[in-house]
């Protein structure tokens, strides 16, 4: 609700700026009695952090979490829990160039029109640093989540870099960890590494489509009209620094599709209704179905670029500008952890909403 | 936050069902003073209501508004509106076949596995007459608007319709209001006819994408982080019925252009910065720029089609279910005034939380 | 959070003023599968109806509640609950004098000053009217407690009206309803009726204090710091019209009380701790123990008198007022089934709220 | 909305346990451009902070806070604010004789009821050390408010010790600063001295009423019922540790008065209409009037003393409970400037939502 606060019940509030002492997420709401230490949050956030490898920022940081409250002997308490992370490799002076002139493409020039002032070093709150503290509440909801639905697993991978998308019939989600672009196919990673060499050579970037798939999710989660689980998905995916679209199953492409086409037809398994095909993207009139949760986003091309683009400076005056730092070329691959970490938060605050509602009785079906 | 409420302080809490004697949306958070009569809303009524061409639904509903509260001597006074319209062309026969199966596609079954109950007739809640509430709220809302933003203008048109796409160079706006599409493009119009027809008499049903765009929305909407004007516009398209997808300017494409392409550079120009071009789609970092604002959403076949379909009742038992009743065979038609009213009551909200915060003050450039 | 809302997961939206053609609320969050129907709603309103006896006000309402949504066949679904009440004995003419000049102690002059506007007729939306539709809600809040809470019980009376105060040694449950003031003291009771008498007849009116006490409220139901169960019935019993104290417990006179006198002391009992008093009222920590919750709010002497007071016009000029129409000598009579429906209300949600953090799992003792 | 987190728009979240590494608030929805260093926070901590007399708890704590977030070269941006307090002189090992034990009048037993789980050290999460977050937060708001509302002036005093009450007539306001208990009466000031040397000496405590007043509020601020001002300020005073009652104005007493003598006659002053008298304490209809917003709340007397009382352990067992550790024996001393603290960020809050809705024009008189 507010401008910083994601969640109903399972409220993350994320704090800090890019270039600033710290950055973190007040984590409120979260079930007491959850086993959480910081080695339970550490790896995903390495998974986020940059300078991993060649095709991701250059920036140091070690994104050593810190959890100052929530916590007492390894257990969550139901009280709020804070996460901080030290900044510790700001190169300030990278930025001095646009204290007084927008980047295009970046937030600089609507911060500065909304509120007349910005904290400009590395982008300040825009900045996809951010998203660090995203990804250690996401380590929080999934602490949760393995006590609340333990057969939920969350995986995300990129599909889509430029033009090059994926062939599906080469899927192999053992793959996803085996290449630095979280690719699971295998081919298409070699084919990737060699065309984003080629654009940071060029001082270019380029955009991505990430896909975040939850399998094992309890029918039932999600409510109608302004509370749809979709709605809660393509809302959290979105905040997300650089996202332009989201899509819940077959996406933009349903439009495409006859109603014939389209229909997930129903029989019965031997543990309830099961679905022939899985085009709703595990999700009808805003309640999950219990198949897979499938959400697609595309993130666009990283807007810092060493080539020049024309912008302006606050006083008016036109410049060309090139944009120096250490940035991704890429920003979609380190999004792929933090679209698993929203997938998790989103299910955990949907199964605590779901829990209030309605205890967890489900309509039988057989 | 809740589940049938949208907005933070503009808020629209719709309530009603298909079949039940009325249905109509609790308006909380208006300005006061703004000018309100039952014939402001009508009109934005007329153009979303049922059996208006052979191409929609043909129930036949006047949808008739009535003020129940919050306006006096003809404008608002800061309390809550309550806007009703009743029911009044039911065939709740039409649906007994449902009480016990579940239309493939359909809310039914998650509704059943989430609630152990369900108003089956028409839907329920589910039922897209729900989208009456929410146009009656936008009419509030562009009420409230051509005060404070009098610039502003909300317009939006279907691009496209099963694979075939509106052709950019042929847009005329003047279109929109001529064809029963709200097609820009009157070529494809005629051919969007002759194809939905076919369909129609093929017991088949057709997918559709809406681009709404608002032109005049002052520079510094939105906020960082959670609150970003994009992910507000994704949650509130996404929660209109059969809403799979989501786009913001370039949308799911940005994935494929570079940073070069993909920059909107910046110029001064003769009030302000202007811009080369609106990969963006008015948006940067989550604020508006003052360029248009550009939303497109997929919205999928209408699931409710006349040919059989394999499901299985509330027993377990399979069968192939022919869903009858009145039913659109393209959903997305009567998805544009919907998706122009939630434009309209995002853009409302927004505005009230930007004058909270920041007073409307504004940083200079030049 | 809004204006008009109250409550967190069961949300109470309330809307309509004193001479608008209806009145009602919103619920939302209801949890599904509870038995309702309007005859479980309307005893409870005709407790709070007016023109019951002399000594509340003589307009003449049915405050006849219709559902409109949320309900079908008998049950709860799960969707919003609108509860609709007509007005049917509007006299504004009673308040064409007041249109131009503002009431001590009335909202007239602070809507005039906020809004710039407003519903003069009866007060508009600052009329105890509006207290009919927190009394419905409050009886859909019932019936979801009696499946959830299956013991709790929850009464209110009178216990002070001007200076006389009930002496607690006579308490008898059973006279509550024995009496046009719900007061469980009969000797008081025929005190409080000559000395309303003579007020009424003298053109003054007279504060009163109200108690609300819930038994069988389960340990475990609020939160730590800003949801604890005590903020949130303050906050509920402070918002009916003309409340201007709340009390928990012991309340303001736990001023003048020592630790050693305030300690409820704890002794296991049969079902676990037992407590030798209830100075707390049932909350540590703002929990509820298992304890009665007891809650006490003073009601301010009714404002509208037929002595004239001095007060100013819309255009600044002095005036003597004398506030015609039908009012209640006392308005804290008819505060006592608003209080016990906020209870409810508040109870209800509280209980949601656990339900969904804990599981309703509670740490054992003994 | 949620359990640790108050306010709509100017929104504080705390965190942190008496015991952990540290404690604090997370702020979001301050204006941008306000001016704030830490040396503008800290004065109103050094207010609050222990072991400044020996009427208040020797635990020793230099309550230093550090800005992490949101505040750049002097001013606030509009992003979160990070607070940041470290503990430095906790104690814990004094607490270990109630691991498994629950002190009377204190929330072990209720945490661990509802959690299953309670830092017990200190009191864990229920503390009175989280008022130190509040009393931060609360310096922001003065500072958005200095630009605001220049005029607003907000005063806490404690009225009454026990059974001892302030002499109105020898209020003076230069007094509150001169004496340990904000006591605006210097002859009781020192008649307290003496009474609460003599409770500590026989291992007793004691309550205590606070009243908060705040002049120079605009009027308009507030809203019609679940937003009324007396309501937010009621649920911003219940929130402080220990409290058990709030009052508006003439609060409790209310009840004993008659409509003619609590009508506050209006007659025209120079710069608008002025009221005769305060008994509303500047609200009416849940709006502020322009006069003095007076609030006041009772503190019920530490529950941790030195004096053996009857408890249970964790596993039923009856014991003697002796309270160790360092208390406060009148903790109502140290919420005054808690309670200023809760006044500066609610009419912070508020001051927002009125401008979001009305832009803070008002109905003119005269």
């Amino acid at each position: 609700m507010s401008f910083n606060t994601f969640g109903h019940l399972f409220r993350v509030t994320t704090w800090g700026e890019s270039h600033g002492p710290a950055l973190g997420a007040t984590v409120d709401g979260c079930p007491p009695g959850v086993p959480l230490t910081e080695a339970d949050i550490q790896p995903w956030l390495d998974r986020r952090k940059p300078g991993t490898s060649k095709f991701t920022t250059q920036r140091r940081e070690d994104d050593a979490v810190r959890i100052l409250s929530g916590v007492f002997e390894g257990k969550t308490t139901g009280t709020p829990i804070q996460l901080m992370i030290e900044n510790t490799d700001q190169r300030s002076k990278d930025y001095g160039d646009i204290a007084k002139s927008f980047r295009p493409g970046h937030a600089d020039i609507t911060y500065h029109q909304k509120y007349g002032i910005r904290d400009y070093r590395g982008g300040g709150r825009s900045s996809a640093r951010e998203t660090a503290a995203r990804v250690a509440a996401g380590a929080v909801a999934r602490a949760a989540l393995a006590g609340l639905a333990p057969d939920l697993r969350i995986t995300g991978y990129m599909v889509q870099m430029g033009a090059k998308v994926i062939d599906r019939a080469r899927f192999d989600a053992a793959q996803i960890q085996e290449n630095p672009f979280w690719c699971p196919d295998a081919t298409m990673a070699a084919e990737w590494a060699a065309y984003l060499d080629e654009l940071r050579l060029n001082h270019n970037s380029i955009g991505a489509v990430v896909e975040v798939t939850a399998s094992g999710v309890p029918a039932g989660l999600g409510a109608p009209i302004y509370a749809k689980l979709d709605s809660e998905l393509a809302s959290a995916m979105m905040t997300i620094n650089a996202v332009k679209g989201v899509e819940i199953g077959e996406g933009m492409a349903a439009a495409a599709l006859t109603g014939l086409e389209n229909a997930d037809e129903i029989v019965m398994g031997p543990n309830g209704p099961e679905y022939l095909s899985n085009h709703a993207g595990g999700i009808l009139g805003g309640i999950s179905t219990g198949q897979d949760v499938v959400v697609r986003f595309a993130v666009k091309p990283t807007s810092s670029i060493l080539s020049p683009r024309r912008s302006v400076t606050v006083d008016g005056e036109p410049l060309e500008l090139v944009t120096k730092g250490r940035h991704d070329p890429c920003v979609g691959i380190r999004a792929v952890p933090v679209g698993e970490a929203m997938m998790a938060c989103v299910l955990l605050d949907q199964l605590l909403l779901d829990r209030a509602q309605t205890g967890g009785v489900r309509g039988q079906i057989g």
